[in-house]
Formats: C-alpha cells, structure tokens, sequence
C-alpha cells in the first residue's frame, strides 16, 4: 500500500495556509485508488519532544562513552524514525515562522537524522534513498529576488540538507508568499498575487499526488 | 546594576562547547563588579514553551478578529519577553543542530519576536533597540568558505534578523567550529584547529564582557 506520511506544524489552526494546501495533495493522493493510504501526524497538535540529549543523534553503537541511558526518549524516536520508515512519500507543511522553521518541526527534523541509521555514516545506510519529500512552504511577506529580504529564508534549506542530502530523498518544494495580504493591512495590494501562488501551488500539488 | 541574561540551549550537558563559551563570558560580566548581575535560563533543561497559536505573533489589539483566548500562553509568552526586556546585554549559547537552530532555542525565538510591541509595527516600538546580544555558536563539522558545506548555518542568519533588523539590537557573532573533532574519528586531525577556535573564542568573549 503506497502510504504518504503528512506533517503539519502550522499554528493557525482553520486559517493555515498550508494546511489547505497538504489538504490538496493529501486528497489527490487518497483519491488515486483505496490502496494509497495517508498517515497524518499534526506536530503542532500534538507535539514530538525536543530531542532530550545530543547523543541521541546517534545511533546507541556510536554514542559518546558515558552518554545517558534515556529508555523513554529512545523509544519515542524510535516511534517517530519508524513512522518516517514506513512511508513511500513524505509532505511537509512548513510555514516560515521568523524566518526559520516552526520550533515543533525542527523538534521532528531533530528526532530523524540520525547519521549511521536514517543517513550514511559509517556505511552507506540510507534507508529513505530515492523516496520523495514535498515540503509545502508558505511566507508570510514578499521573499522576491531583488527585494530586501530575498535570502531570508532559512526553512527549506534545512530541510534540503537533512532531507535531500543525507536521507537522500528527492526534494520537492512548494512556495506561496503573501500569505499575510489577507490580514495584514500593507499587505492588501498582494492579494491578488497570493491567490495567483496559492492557485498554482494546489495545481502543482495535485499534479504531484498522482504523479509520484 | 546593568543585568546580562544568558540563555542556553545545548543538549550535550557537561560535554557542551557552548555552554563553556557562556560560562567564560557570564563569569567575566559578572567580574567586573558587584553592580553586574547575570540572570540564566537553560533553555534545554527547562524549554519555554512552542508558540501556542500564530495570532500570538502579535499583541493583542494587532491580533485577527476571531483569535483564540490563550490566556495561560499569553502570560507565558508575557514572561518571557519581560525577562528579555530586563536585560541590558543578551548572550545566547546557539549550537548548530541539523543546520538549523535547537527546536528549543526557536520557541524562544518565536516568542519574544512580536512587531508591534518588541519590534516595529505600526510605530517604531524597538524596546531592545542598541542594546547587544552576543550569539555563541558552535558546529560539528567544518563550514569554511570554498568547503562543501560552505553557507549551511541557518542558525546565526534567523537570529540576526530577528534580534539584529527587527529588535534592533546589535549582534556580536562569536563562531567555533569541528566540535566533533573530539568524539568522531574522522574528524580528529581537525583537533588542533578546534583548540585554537576554542581558545580565540574566549578571548574574545572575555574582552567583550569587560567592553559592553
């Protein structure tokens, strides 16, 4: 069974932006046939922890001597890197908040790279090599070439690294800006150019779901 | 009695380069006389808490009509951004995890970052405006120009937008690099070159916390 795991970390609740959009692909995904099934994990709701000790990032074989013995942290990433496991697709709803990413996705992003197991260490393991990851991003403001804050994003290129780079998926990003020209009132004149994004991020979406 | 607040978010515990580096400068502050005091928040062991909703982003009467009450995680949020407010110099220990900043270290972030109030907004509201935060940041492996990994920090650009362009302050940037060198393998020829980062970094600190 083709299963797509979806995270979600937006904190906007019914207004999230990118909510509406891994609602899109999630959709398109499931309606492909009764065989691709959805695994949805809310990390806003429901939080993962923050990864309780750095030798964690380690599998136990190559953890400093003297690192803690954490049973209960272990087994909670264990959950988490088993649930990535077992999934075909990955999609990732990442709103830029300050200019990084939502703290409760980097508490995730923290809990699965784990070089020597997820990622090449000590031998070549990569067990998500070749699987697809959308991270669906959405920004509040203009990010524009030429404008000041172009290169303030700093939300994908993480996720590319640790995702793309040593996971060794095949990264797919979906951006929409503007996102504030609904509630934000120097931000009116950009509504039409955000519905423009958000459109073409759905169809981009929905393209993807019933490609990969 | 010009106060320091020092926040620190390594998970190494007593193996921390981060935290050396911290203790170095809040010892030299707290030196120079009787009148300097230093107030510390450990950000790992004791975690603020994940912005609960994004219309906390903004002060209340900037928030979009329908905002939940969050009365608890306003009073949260509340403390923490007084206690930032009470501070005349912020020093922030900030180890790179996963090219990005610790998910404990990014709550913090999202919650004292509120335009309007600690940021301009709809007036120049800049409380923290020419105050300093000094960033102690430190990464595993190595990061020089003309390396691979050259531009993978996306720890210090997030915090300088937020504390340096928003709040207004300036940012002082103390770097060490080839933390791992003394626990991974391939990384231990590195280790002379970690020393002497080690070492410039405190100096530099120790000259900053007599200057500011």
């Amino acid at each position: 069974m083709p299963t797509l795991l979806r995270l979600d970390s937006s904190s906007s609740g019914e207004a999230s932006v990118s909510r509406k959009l891994t609602d899109v692909f999630s959709e398109a995904w499931q309606a492909r046939d009764a065989d691709h099934v959805a695994v949805a994990r809310d990390l806003h709701a429901e939080p993962v922890p923050h990864l309780a000790d750095a030798s964690l990032h380690w599998p136990s074989r190559l953890r400093p001597v003297g690192a803690p013995s954490l049973p209960e942290a272990e087994a909670a990433q264990n959950a988490v890197i088993e649930q990535l496991l077992g999934a075909d697709v990955l999609l990732v709803g990442a709103p830029m908040y300050n200019y990084s990413l939502p703290s409760t996705l980097k508490a995730w992003l923290d809990q699965v790279h784990v070089p020597g197991l997820t990622a090449p260490f000590d031998g070549d393991t990569q067990p998500m090599h070749g699987k697809t990851a959308v991270i669906v991003t959405t920004r509040g403001a203009i990010y524009d070439e030429g404008t000041p804050s172009a290169g303030w994003d700093h939300v994908v290129p993480p996720l590319q690294i640790v995702l793309g780079t040593a996971l060794g998926m095949r990264v797919e990003v979906v951006v929409v800006t503007r996102t504030l020209s609904t509630s934000v009132a120097a931000l009116v004149g950009e509504r039409d150019a955000f519905e423009r994004e958000f459109a073409a991020a759905g169809d981009e979406l929905r393209r993807l779901a019933t490609a990969l």
